[in-house]
């Protein structure tokens, strides 16, 4: 008994002990023979993905984040705060900020991707793709091509099929490309060559007349509105460029093309379940996108197009080569990720249009409560409508408010709203009335906290005095 | 001495496999708690790292790589070969290959960042730098702008003093950028306004006509070479814009303006001790240089000017914001990554301008003795010169070979080496004669190769011909 338990005792030990030794030799040879030391290509990345963590490590009190390439104080970079706050962690409210509602800045998806870093993170080599060639001269990655086709099909929203597809910096440099093409696309000899009348419907994307005057042509001239237009044909020889942007940029309605004759250019950046409903695919023959207003990397520039007609597309190619040789190919690597995270979670708790739907339609419905008690403002109208990308109805969800000044004192609406300290963008710069300013939607929640607590205070401000008027009336 | 046998064996057992316990779980909570499992936000570049790695070493047998964003087959990325190579891993060299010496893919600085891959690698975060903001309407990382201005100071090759910087997606934007700016600075009043006269000096790089043709304006017109002009003044009114590539595309010679009076676009893309010696940093009104060239990253699409005059500055500016809204956000992240690796390592071992010259002049050596042998083609003639970079006298180590058919009868000599099977570019599209064409000597190493075979083979033949020929006439 005692011989047997003296022996039984050990072997199990032993037994035990040996596993436990052979794992943490195991163990042991992970660490520092297989993938690790820099010694072998395999393990590289940890560098990178230190510098990467260390940074997204850094506390910015939810009003800020520091990024690798920031400038560095003490060798380490700084938090780079939202509007209205500062401090080395962003944590001290500026006082009197005035809520900037400027710029469509698409920051309302970056928690999204904070929630998802694990999946949209990408690893550049230092040797990834260093050559000009990326299927031949168009420069393009065919498996980001695929995936921006698998996307449309997906979410409905265009038709892809029988179209090329054009990639550039932006939906920026796709916008002029297209003028550049369709004016060049007349068929009229070069002797009796007359310019492209490129016109727009007010209210109207400012960018497609400064572009177009700065970026001047013989082939095309800017024309300004339709209106001056719609009961008159087009000088002899001349054809119309027009730019129908659906939904519209800033009021978010469906558009449609007003002169029946012209060669259109459909800019269809907020044809999204984000910002609309989505009635049916467009199915237009020359559309536009950009990755900037669906995974909301404005800074990633990356836009694309596509196209029906060869010529067309051939020669806004030839365009993308002679104006930039092609778009970065760091960033095709880089939004060919975010699209496959997007497309993965299509229909899921995380899809990325359900997130940004329920964000913006909330946006929009507290506005909404404000404005609505008030008798100086109006929003834009917008109806609940069908979507086919949520099989059911669904409520407004526009990127920007079309907010209207309603008395006829306050003919410079964007005025009144800054003396209030909210920052708009007038409705003059859309080639609209000024009694019509454009509020952002789409930016930080900070941005938008400050936004409603401005309009809020502005609201309350005429209710009282309308009070005080009131009293004076009936006393 | 039983009793005590028995209890000292069990005391050093229990103590080993405990201390080897206690290893087990700590290894344990390495891998499944603290970092990984994309629970928490540290470690979760993992996944994205596995991708990077797992296509870093896919064997291409050194004749090719596969990207992480290539098109894959069975879910997996494939090889993309180099010229004269196929095969799932790129082993099988192709029969009849000709040698494509055609276009300035600097694909030579390739196992560079091979070798230097763990420093040059970058993690990009889903979150990075989602907004259009980035140093405000500038659109720029100021981080990257301090690193170009350190990279100009420790290569001696620029004064960047006093000057602005503009980024662009490759020199190629900013070419015509800067055309659009120095023709719109004109002083004159918009109703007595000339177009600017667009020149350059043959031969010369041919996007500098083609760019100023197909994106053409009211500001500015292509009016071909200087020589037109050289004893003439301008017409009264206007002015010449004047490309000065130094050193020159496609001969690799330092050049200066040729017309006295002209604003002057200095294009120093090859000013680096890669491709030239260095003899003073260049200090003219408005220069510009190309990543491409540098670091060899031409698919990443950026390039910078450094500008002098404010307003020219600012216009440039302008029109980058109207273009493409600036050069990517995901792109200037990765080029600070280099520019940093390349600035750590200057005037160390792992030099890339050591490297790069190293590799450039033994590839000009080794076509030069083939070329010096044969009566029937020449290239130019550069000489040894002082270098302030490398601070001793340092032989050519140019981007191209201009190369010169000798005899009459080869009026086309693009057509000549052609039918040798070689692809050059001809003299014609530099606006030179058809004599001349160009081979380029920056590409792969394979690419390098095959030319010399293809050149040896060929001027063999001439020397095979003229001992034919001498054996005839002395018979």
């Amino acid at each position: 008994m005692e011989e047997g338990g003296k022996s039984r005792v050990p072997k199990k030990l032993l037994l035990f002990a040996a596993t436990s030794l052979l794992l943490n030799a195991l163990f042991v040879c992970y660490f520092f023979v297989q993938p690790d030391g820099g010694r072998s290509e395999f393990g590289w990345f940890r560098w990178a993905a230190e510098e990467a963590e260390a940074v997204a490590a850094i506390s910015c009190s939810g009003h800020g984040r520091a990024y690798v390439d920031g400038v560095p104080s003490d060798g380490r970079p700084v938090c780079e705060c939202n509007t209205c706050y500062a401090g080395v962690d962003c944590s001290v409210p500026v006082p009197d900020c005035p809520a900037d509602a400027d710029s469509g800045d698409p920051l309302y998806l970056e928690p999204y991707w904070r929630r998802n870093v694990a999946a949209g993170a990408v690893v550049v080599s230092p040797w990834h793709r260093m050559s000009y060639q990326a299927n031949g001269n168009y420069f393009i990655s065919l498996e980001l091509e695929r995936h921006i086709r698998l996307l449309h099909d997906a979410v409905g929203n265009a038709v892809t099929r029988d179209r090329s597809v054009v990639f550039g910096a932006g939906s920026t440099q796709l916008i002029n490309s297209a003028v550049h093409a369709l004016s060049l696309d007349s068929g009229s000899n070069a002797s009796s060559f007359i310019p492209s009348l490129v016109v727009a419907t007010p209210p109207y994307y400012a960018l497609y007349k400064r572009q177009t005057l700065l970026l001047d042509s013989s082939e095309y001239r800017w024309e300004g509105s339709t209106a001056n237009w719609v009961n008159l044909s087009a000088p002899p020889g001349a054809k119309f460029i027009e730019f129908v942007t659906s939904p519209n940029n800033p009021d978010g309605r469906l558009k449609q093309s007003v002169l029946g004759s012209s060669l259109v250019i459909n800019d269809h950046a907020y044809y999204w379940p984000l910002y609309s409903a989505i009635p049916a695919p467009a199915d237009e023959d020359l559309m536009i996108f950009t990755d900037s207003k669906v995974s909301g990397h404005a800074g990633s520039r990356f836009g694309w197009a596509l196209v029906k007609d060869e010529k067309v597309y051939q020669k806004m190619i030839q365009y993308m080569q002679v104006n930039t040789m092609g778009a970065s190919r760091d960033t095709q690597l880089r939004v060919l990720k975010l699209l496959k995270v997007i497309l993965a979670k299509v229909g899921t708790e995380g899809d990325i249009f359900k997130y940004g739907y329920e964000m913006l339609s909330e946006r929009w419905r507290m506005l909404n409560n404000i404005i609505s008690s008030s008798k100086r403002f109006s929003l834009q109208n917008l109806s609940p409508q069908y979507c086919t990308y949520f099989q059911r109805i669904r409520d407004p969800s526009p990127a920007y408010a079309w907010l209207k000044c309603e008395q006829e004192e306050d003919a410079d609406c964007e005025a009144v709203l800054r003396e209030a300290g909210i920052i708009s963008r007038s409705g003059k710069v859309f080639e609209a009335e000024g009694y019509y300013t454009r509020l952002s939607l789409l930016k930080t929640q900070d941005d938008f906290n400050q936004l409603l607590m401005k309009m809020e205070a502005l609201v309350s401000k005429e209710k009282l005095l309308s009070l005080l008027v009131d009293e004076r009336v009936f006393r």
